[in-house]
């Protein structure tokens, strides 16, 4: 059961001008599945793009990346689920190519102006084939106002599809940003999320687009991790198509660029967090916070620290404040100066140690209370300096057990 | 259940000469438990240590190293189960220094010639009143022959007493080596083990006692994970009671030397397998052995991403032969330049992954006989060089969940 997560009803969905979503069932691994979804820019949209930093990278990463730097200009994506396409060697690549050229040949573009992205099974050999001939119905289907069934299309072990959209008003100009993202399990992303797409009609200058992106990921996708497993696939693309009219964003620091980045940073955090609250077998929502760092990273590093430590989501799953676990996390996240006697760590608004040790006024009971909520916040004062940061993660339950022993049967 | 793992029987566990052990039920957490063990050396005994590098080191830990940095020469040794005096700041210390001062009392030795230790829930207040009024009756029941009780009496969630012999002789002399361990959750030692004790009647010069328990612990305790959670009271602590009467080991290159070492590296080796092959939940044992790095301390790193992946270890209980997330996990083990294109995986005997790809000889059933196993073998090839390094853990069951959901209850 995802933890206070429902699918955004089609209805506030906001379609983007110049974007178009075709979907329809390929039988990539199973059948009867929409696992073939194409994303369709009009002429003129800018494209940035954040991808997994694991050096096992999936092939159809590294053809993204290709194709990226060649600077053709993005005009479409094409997404299989049911097989990652990763560790499949120089065979995986050229498949994953395959695809592009196919759907170029479909649109009339350059292979250099398609991106791939594959999610699902590791290993096995993408069938390419399947996937080429399921392109022309997806193409057929094709609509503007089709967000809802792209994120539904994009699931894997998700329970829950992941959308959100937010308005802005630019120079009278009313401007969509539409995102959604899939992902429940192997996330700790380190760029971007498994699959995340985000798209606006706003006007922003190509040359902001690939910051851009690393922006809002590192504020988002880059702070939730739900099993430590960082993916081979992990994609995160941001689209603007530029068809709203307003005065086009050059810099963010305008009052136009602050509203727009609001919105897109906003819809990123709800995809990245969304993730979270569908991760695998997830009862309860955590934010870690870490305060009092000497630097934002060593904040990061105590974070995932806790965030990562099986006895610590254990213990959330149960309901038990057995809080000496997360001291004892804070205590190897690697900080070699750290001192113990200057910690304080709160559950929520629960004082629960002080100065290292056990708060003299904490009771359990308060404790106890705290951990039946669905959605607690841990608070850790390092006593070292001003920095702080924030990591979102869910519990361990015997269904992440049973959902990753099952997966492939 | 264990894998592959009984206990010793009592006849096969040989007494050291010069260390008895008393034991009693001290009401510590729990009433009618053996929670209290005291280990006592005979004088001219030498004593090395290795703690945790956890900077939320337990009490007993920061009362150990400061007692052992003295240099009275240690004489007891006391050890309770049921609490780790963990959490609990500066009330913690008094704590942990009043049970020393109990037992220097009752053994007219100076406290500093004691060493604490603690094993149990963590932020909870020690109850030193009521280990210091079980103290005379442990020390009434001391005996020499008592290291399968000893065993038995240091274990928390362990299910089975870890205890191992040797012998060796030495310039016609008969030398033993027994050690006993503790641990089966928060196993990640980075130093030593939860907790572990190895004596031996050998006669070691007292300047190498501490770079032997270092060494010993880095070839046993520091390569064996099970949920990756560093403890805050990992302690080893090596004996020797020079009683054997052989020449005296003043250098490990010697013939004796070589054989002394090798039996206590046996034996600290068998105590550190027996933890996790005892690892909460662990239905299989797995070897995870790194070769062709930069360096040792690379393997370790890839060795250590895969025994800690969430995903990894479901697939191992599963007996689900999903081996792309054990490329996954290489992948994101944090090697920047890392060629994923060099890279062999093996199962055992069988080729699964070939240049960074599925091995074109790999039939899925090879992988899944091997899954079965209850002892399995992972092999990474790095193509980077000529280093290699093992890691020991084992898999991640419903059992682990339960296990640590419902420890405090």
């Amino acid at each position: 059961m995802p933890v206070n997560l429902v699918a955004t009803p089609a209805a506030e969905l906001f379609a983007v001008p110049g974007v178009r979503w075709g979907i329809t069932e390929a039988g990539v691994r199973k059948a009867h599945r929409k696992d073939l979804a194409v994303m369709l820019l009009d002429e003129g949209s800018a494209v940035g793009a954040v991808f997994t930093q694991n050096r096992f990278c999936a092939a159809p990463v590294q053809v993204c990346r290709e194709h990226l730097a060649q600077g053709f200009g993005v005009r479409a994506m094409v997404i299989n689920t049911g097989n990652a396409n990763a560790g499949t060697g120089e065979d995986g690549l050229v498949r994953a190519r395959s695809t592009c050229i196919a759907l170029a040949r479909l649109l009339e573009l350059a292979p250099e102006q398609v991106l791939p992205f594959s999610t699902g099974v590791i290993m096995e050999p993408l069938p390419s084939d399947r996937i080429a001939a399921g392109l022309p119905q997806a193409l057929d289907a094709a609509l503007e106002d089709n967000w809802a069934n792209a994120a539904q299309a994009i699931m894997t072990t998700d329970t829950v599809p992941k959308a959100f959209s937010r308005r802005v008003v630019l120079g009278g100009h009313t401007v969509t940003v539409t995102g959604i993202s899939k992902g429940a399990g192997m996330i700790r992303p380190n760029m971007a999320t498994m699959l995340g797409f985000l798209a606006t009609d706003a006007c922003i200058a190509p040359a902001l687009m690939a910051d851009l992106a690393h922006d809002l990921a590192e504020a988002s996708f880059n702070r939730v991790t739900v099993d430590g497993d960082t993916s081979t696939n992990d994609s995160f693309v941001v689209v603007a198509t530029h068809k709203a009219g307003h005065a086009p964003i050059t810099a963010w620091d305008s009052a136009d660029g602050q509203a727009l980045k609001a919105a897109l940073m906003e819809v990123s955090r709800l995809l990245a967090q969304a993730i979270v609250r569908d991760g695998e077998g997830a009862t309860k929502f955590i934010t870690v916070r870490v305060e009092g760092g000497k630097s934002g990273a060593e904040c990061r590093q105590v974070a995932y620290a806790i965030a990562h430590s099986p006895l610590v989501k254990t213990a959330f799953f149960a309901s038990d404040p057995n809080l000496g676990r997360i001291l004892a996390a804070v205590g190897y996240a690697g900080i070699a100066d750290l001192d113990q006697s200057r910690i304080d760590l709160y559950l929520d608004d629960v004082l629960v140690a002080q100065q290292g040790g056990r708060y003299p006024g904490y009771a359990e009971a308060d404790g106890a209370r705290v951990m039946q909520q669905s959605e607690i916040t841990v608070r850790v004062l390092l006593g070292r300096g001003q920095a702080s940061d924030t990591v979102w993660t869910c519990d361990f339950s015997y269904d992440y057990v049973k959902i990753n022993a099952d997966y492939r049967s």
